[in-house]
């Protein structure tokens, strides 16, 4: 009456073959994307019916080809065993993006959508395993772009080894949303030994960044056409779990991480301040911040400390670590103009204090707002 | 220069537990909510500076009240341990909630986006744990509005036994989204020796509903003012993983099971019969329905088997255990007007058929689209 318990593993695992009938099913999704080129979203393709199917097996199966999603089931199912062995703790977290424009130098929202929530699980130590992707679709979305950010998810995902295993599609009127928003949840595994938290800044502890500061802000900028550069920036959208690994190797006692997305540097240094109830002081002349940003900021009047990043990580560690972490960083290829921008001190505890070049001291508090919306 | 693995721990479980501060907290946000109550949305609360941190914590950690999610931090944590004492397998969701109008009789877009994601894990047999919550709103919304929305949501997962324990909050300008659009992702664990597939329905199996089907499709028809109703009909939106363990209990090899959402009992059928290559056969007089959701049908020219509903489940169950199943179901509050209404065939194989009152068979197919767009 009960299957053995083996039975439903060994189904597991079995489905977790490559299916012999794939390139067929390749061939039968080609032929469905040809002849959608020009189609548009419609309300049907939300509604759960033979329109919706073909999407998700032609669109999205295809561009995130794993044995867990072709399953089709309404959730992905992974055995607990698989995932104990890699490590003592389960990493949860979620991001919804609604980036305009859906694309932009250096990347995509497709882009954002993956390397966001690695990220985020990343900066808990963990390596990230499974995403998951909510697709919210205007009516009226040519189906073709869709087929583009959907692509680039699935190279993301396949680039960072994440395998996206499960989703859902809604559908709304024209007007009820702008082309698309993407929500990405994400689970991985802490290895035993890494403990990160927002409140373990130490007095003494050094400050790390992997390189130059508001590049992804400033990429947004110039795609909205709000800015022309002689040199454009391109976006830093990138995956930094395998940068964290390295730094772990050479310090496994990181004691606070985070990715400076929306609101930049200084909203991550304050956050860090303020759970640690310590003090934290920048050295303006040692922040990375590339030419280019700088003169857009200066023109703009905007801030590179408040600017949005996608591939940039702020990192306390403890001093006798600094310098070993700061050499793992540069020899990486997300980290190679790493610096160390500054230290944790006793006082003003909470707050952010940053020194310029001519030594004077300013605070570096929270904006109320964002100087720019929809930048992830 | 590492903590031992037990710090990390020790302080996991530390911050599992209350916070004495507790009450102070709650008076600080609802002082922070009185003065809220005329305010609106704003492009600053989604911009990861103070108005965004104020709206964290004084409306969502306040609502979804739980230690993971206290801490604030981009991702929660759980020690692997405690899920691997609870089961084998960990099952992984999605589902984004965009239904309008926000508000209708029986429920609100936050008890669907908590009920919808726990029901897709508790098809799978898991036990329901954690939730994320990805919000998309609409700048201009009236906090006072997203309050209730997310009390709702806090409510709902109190009542289900899940913690919403990872979130994010977007903000996109007036008329880029339809007020707010909610992502839910959930986390469960399946017990040992459960294996539940669409794969699975054979030749001879039962099918079973846990009662009325198309309540929820019509509450939202009256909610849109399209209908007016002399006997009101109410979502039948409800949290279904208490009556799959009582299911589970009397027959733990329930082959195929799933919630008939979207697209009505209709397409959750035709998605078990193409699954497992089978047929299946409807009994159409034994197929509950309202009278007031019938007649409503017959007005609107609706099929009440493509209906959506929230709170029902399509079983199907070896025939040797269908009527202890049933009578299991009935038992439940969640199941009271349960009924057995078809089997399991050999052919047509891959099809769903009806036989109705006078003996007349038709197939009961896919629908392209569907009857009513955003209706979850």
């Amino acid at each position: 009456m009960m299957p053995a318990r083996n039975d439903g593993q060994t189904m597991n695992h079995a489905a977790l073959e490559q299916n012999p009938s794939e390139p067929l099913r390749t061939a039968w999704s080609n032929q469905w994307l040809e002849r959608m080129r020009d189609q548009r979203i419609s309300m049907a393709h939300g509604s759960g019916g033979k329109a919706m199917r073909e999407l998700i097996e032609h669109l999205f199966v295809e561009a995130f080809r794993n044995p867990l999603l072709a399953a089709l089931e309404d959730q992905a199912v992974v055995p607990l065993d698989d995932l104990r062995r890699q490590g003592g703790r389960l990493a949860f977290t979620t991001d919804s993006y609604v980036v305009n424009p859906l694309f932009f130098p250096g990347g995509s929202i497709g882009d954002l959508a993956v390397h966001g929530t690695i990220n985020d699980l990343a900066m808990s130590g963990a390596k990230p395993l499974f995403l998951s992707c909510g697709m919210i679709l205007e009516e009226g979305l040519q189906i073709d772009l869709l087929r583009q950010v959907v692509q680039r998810m699935g190279e993301a995902a396949s680039h960072a080894g994440v395998s996206i295993v499960t989703g859902d599609t809604k559908v709304v009127e024209r007007g009820a949303a702008d082309k698309l928003f993407i929500n990405t949840a994400g689970i991985g595994i802490i290895p035993h030994g890494v403990w990160i938290a927002a409140t373990r800044a130490r007095p003494g502890d050094a400050i790390l960044i992997n390189g130059p500061i508001g590049d992804h802000g400033i990429a947004i900028l110039t795609a909205r056409n709000e800015l022309a550069l002689e040199c454009p920036v391109e976006s830093d959208t990138r995956p930094l779990h395998d940068l964290v690994q390295a730094m772990l190797d050479v310090c496994p006692d990181i004691h606070c991480l985070r990715d400076a997305t929306r609101g930049g540097l200084a909203t991550v240094l304050n956050e860090f301040a303020q759970a640690s109830a310590a003090a934290i002081h920048l050295n303006e002349s040692a922040i990375p911040v590339r030419e280019s940003v700088r003169g857009a900021c200066e023109i703009l009047g905007l801030d590179p400390l408040y600017l949005a990043n996608e591939g940039k990580l702020v990192a306390v560690v403890p001093q006798a670590h600094a310098e070993a972490t700061l050499e793992a960083m540069n020899r990486h290829p997300a980290g190679q103009d790493s610096a160390i921008i500054g230290e944790v001190t006793e006082t003003p505890a909470g707050a952010v204090v940053m020194r310029n070049a001519f030594g004077g001291l300013r605070v570096v508090d929270l904006l109320i707002g964002d100087q720019l919306p929809r930048i992830c």
